[in-house]
């Protein structure tokens, strides 16, 4: 898929008071529920069939890896301005990019975040299966 | 500093129902909180002298980048190892690996988790001063 | 005013992966987070000038009390509908009264929760003000 | 049993900086994660045989009405001292008191804490037996 194809999940984020820390800033830990928020939002607006977002399926979607760099601060009253795609798919796995940005433009938080494809009973990696792959093709920079 | 040398801040941390997601298991930033409170806790027990662990210093260590592998999932009730140790000092920056290991021996979690020394009123990055300098190099590896 | 003068503001809760325990229902932990941003939303579209909505004014917004009523569960992907009115204004206090009903209309969640107008330098109460005693007034019940 | 002979579970709980908020008190749906954890502790110590505690075991404890007192903030780096003991024991349900104490001895917190004693599979509420009603009278006031 081109790079003209490819297409972005965008969000909007308000930093709420429970966010924030004794220094007026987010704790780090809940950008990463807003990571987590992302990823369930995605996947429900997409209908991407994962147990987190729908009980009762037999797949889940653990993250398995993360890495993130947090560029500057935000401050409780902004909204930021989140954006997801997906970095590269594996035979089981889907790697994403999350980035978030301040009401100035400027990168806030720029994350890789790694998910496996699992089968809730077996608790095994299962292949992504064809029609699952080509939906979340669709996203791939 | 040799090997032999190297300090490491180890901690236990118990799993706890509100670490745990409707699959069971630590969600995974519930595991980003535990690494704040080791850090938490090393910085207290070892008097080192910040103001996320001490209100009123002038200086904050706000975490910048972080690296994560889950490697298997925690249940509730586990009570897990943590092992803390210094794997870099930058001109400003401290890089720790956290790790967590199961009561089974196996690890759970690898991170890594960099640090900025930060003046509080100038916001911006500080040299870390010789003597705290020499205190954190006790832990390098 | 009259009951039918009396306002209500509304607002829709979605269930997420990250409220829920073990057992796929809301860990009650969070259902106190759902309350305080009900609050902070209800502050900041009515522009009442508190400083959890909006840091720098002088006067902050503690919640002094909370009575709860979990009267059934809630579980993950549900939308609740949320509403919030005042119960009665004391010289200093606000108590609200904070209804979470389930898709089905059944309610789930029923709570009170007081708050006191607190100057932020000499961190005591202060009456309320006539002019936000007004605005206040017109969501009591 | 007599006044002298109500036992109280005591712990102590450190306010962390992930319990605090911008105004550097704790954010109170973090003082309810604490109550939790307490209650947890305690089911755990005695071997309270709840599903809460001890996975896969036939009953849930769920909380089902909440009423707090928040008499004095608490700072981090605090450590709080607390108590609980039962207040009630109704056919299904258990009535706690949990208290907060600060380093100076003035009172942070007083909760009362309704648990209802659940069967997992028929998700109705279950009479709590005679050897378990047996150990929490003990910590009847």
């Amino acid at each position: 898929m081109s790079p003209q194809g490819a297409r972005l999940y965008r969000a909007e984020v308000l930093v709420r008071f429970a966010h924030c820390d004794p220094a007026g800033m987010v704790f780090y830990p809940r950008y990463l529920e807003m990571f987590n928020n992302l990823v369930e939002d995605w996947c429900r607006e997409e209908r991407l069939p994962f147990a987190e977002h729908a009980p009762g399926r037999g797949w889940s979607l653990p993250t398995v890896h993360l890495d993130v760099d947090f560029v500057a601060p935000s401050v409780m009253g902004e909204v930021l301005s989140a954006a997801l795609r997906v970095r590269s798919l594996g035979a089981s796995s889907i790697a994403l990019e999350i980035v978030l940005h301040g009401p100035d433009g400027a990168l806030r938080v720029r994350g890789g975040v790694v998910l496996v494809l699992m089968d809730l009973r077996s608790r095994s990696a299962v292949e992504i299966p064809d029609d699952l792959r080509t939906r979340l093709a669709a996203f791939l920079e």
